[in-house]
């Protein structure tokens, strides 16, 4: 009970791949080096397929512009956005991995309080490996913590925990608002040791969150197939909701399935703030749209017989094409993809449940990425 | 929208009660004196009454001790316990403020990271001032403290927030751990900076958590009448779960009548921890009937008509009686005891509420302290 994983190094070299969206040459990855270089990385490069992106020697990647995702998937490729860091699934869906992180590149490493640089990857891959605590809050945070426990009044039964699926970490300097606050607020940051806040913690079972795609982590076997990051950008009627979708949609299915979902600790730097009135435009449907959207999602129940991600997804997809189909359009449109997805995904991920090789028992081989080098 | 409180000081200096439950001298009120000393205090005298309890000069108080308790409530005395400080609600019982705070006497001033002293009740008051966030979970913890906001995603609708009725503080040192905890980890210490937590967060509705006495804050109008400790201590088969119980109680009702529920600072120094085989003595039946207690809770669903605490109250009393007596007799008693206490709360609040008023046009007139001095 509430001991601490404690990996050896780099931990979960061969079981987790790190995937970036760009639009430009990964200098930022630099100043990572010391964390990432040991993992393999998953490069996609969002809009303009004929510019080369550089990434700097040494790290070991593959890199998938949108010639190769359309090769990829074919007609299939509809469902993967472009010109919108939504592009990311695609990365999600051709890994063979366990685990994944998720970073943007205008993300720096922070340091905590005492000036030490955080190694964002393996607090991430330390909250994925110790259980959560969905059914019951604990007032000291996360009990599986180094020097923390469960608190008086927290039954016994539940200090198991939960598996957990999603570690969502946070971020200093530039905190993630949306365009109205940015345009309000345009001088405010998240400063360490002002806002450094030292915790992980559970996000309760039947809570929705705002799930932000710029750091984060998950185990790609339990939730996978949910992280799917919508229409987005181009061609679509909104943007900057991508990340927003996709926790909605995997947090009502952990909540279903029993998985867990973490949040806090670890900071990245966010370096720069993007432009709020080119935000605006993007997100001005989806500020009064997800006005409609929270209540839909915190109503969705499941029926017993959905006991995989995917299983519940397709649900999900007839869900939305029900009930949010009459907001706009946009939303059947959305639906129809979503269920792309999921074919997408049984097809790259043949073996990968039980049931998906169930139902497709002769999984398409993944074809080489354009560029692979070491 | 999230402008934080800039309360003068001593902020609430009149509506604000501090109640302190004790069986020994207050000199640990030296140490709060630059903080308390401008506020009304309550202590409730737990165990002999013939005992005289030595309060620092300098504070404003009035003390209860077992005789005063007979004499106030007569029969209906029965409902506070005797001999645990689960005592302390008779103080919430009689004070005229609209604020309670209550700390236990081995609860000493706690020190921040940076070496400054911590004003708890300050934080408290500022806690309760602000709205609480139960209906979606904002990543950037507590978005009306100074510097945070509210996360992109965050619905609009939902930014006015929820009026707060608890606050819930921490402690530093000695975590409050169960007997079983405190058993297999007896050094185990909550210390600054290491485990200093800076947030503020809200516990999301639909979720329960283990409420500890130690260190508390609420808004008497708004919860009041649910912040009943149970029957505990003498001539009672449990003790050590009255906070647990006012907790789960508080949280099902704050959550069907829209009030928010805040943890985490302020931290209080915990000084001493308790005998953990006296507290395995006292929790042992607990530890077991929590395991049925949590779920009942989890189900608890009011009735529209509950508009009111007390109603929410009786209706819990009825569900307690029905549900938990079936594992012991015991919660036939709680039961009971559970409709005496609104009726003490009605009785010697027949004004605080509309609804309590136009039950009881005839209030009883609130008795004397036997002690009062300056």
């Amino acid at each position: 009970m509430a001991h601490p994983v404690s990996p050896v190094s780099p931990p979960l070299k061969d079981e987790l791949d790190i995937v970036i969206p760009t639009i430009r040459n990964l200098d930022f990855l630099e100043m990572w080096r010391p964390f990432f270089q040991p993992y393999h990385l998953i490069i996609v490069q969002d809009g303009d397929p004929t510019k080369t992106i550089r990434v700097p020697d040494g790290f070991d990647y593959e890199l998938y512009n949108r010639n190769d995702v359309n090769r990829i998937l074919g007609p299939k490729a509809s469902c993967i956005s472009f010109k919108d860091s939504a592009c990311r699934c695609f990365g999600f869906l051709v890994s063979k991995k366990k685990y994944i992180f998720t970073i943007d590149d205008d993300c720096f490493v922070a340091k905590d309080p005492s000036g030490k640089e955080i190694n964002a990857l393996t607090q991430h891959i330390q909250n994925l490996l110790t259980p959560s605590t969905p059914h019951f809050f604990n007032t000291l945070y996360d009990p599986y913590r180094d020097g923390a426990d469960f608190v008086r009044g927290y039954p016994f039964s539940l200090r198991e925990g939960a598996p957990t699926a999603i570690s969502h970490g946070l971020w200093l300097n530039i905190p993630d608002y949306d365009a109205p606050t940015q345009l309000v607020k345009p001088l405010e940051r998240n400063t360490s040791p002002h806002r450094y806040v030292d915790a992980v913690m559970t996000i309760p079972k039947g809570t929705l969150f705002p799930m932000c795609g710029m750091n984060l982590g998950f185990n790609r076997e339990l939730i996978g197939p949910a992280m799917y990051f919508g229409l987005m950008g181009h061609g679509q009627p909104i943007g900057r909701y991508d990340d927003m979708w996709a926790g909605w949609c995997a947090k009502v299915i952990c909540d279903h399935l029993g998985l867990g979902v973490k949040t806090g600790l670890p900071y990245i730097w966010h370096s720069k703030a993007s432009n709020p009135f080119v935000n605006l435009q993007k997100e001005y449907k989806g500020i009064y749209w997800q006005e409609e959207i929270v209540p839909f999602f915190q109503s969705v129940v499941f029926p017993e017989e959905c006991t995989t991600v995917q299983n519940c997804y397709i649900e999900l997809s007839k869900k939305v094409k029900e009930k949010l189909g009459t907001i706009d359009p946009y939303f059947e449109k959305l639906a129809d993809a979503m269920v792309t997805w999921i074919e997408a995904w049984e097809e790259l991920n043949p073996v990968s449940q039980a049931a998906a090789a169930a139902a497709q028992p002769n999984g398409v081989k993944k074809e080489e990425p354009s560029v692979k080098s070491k």
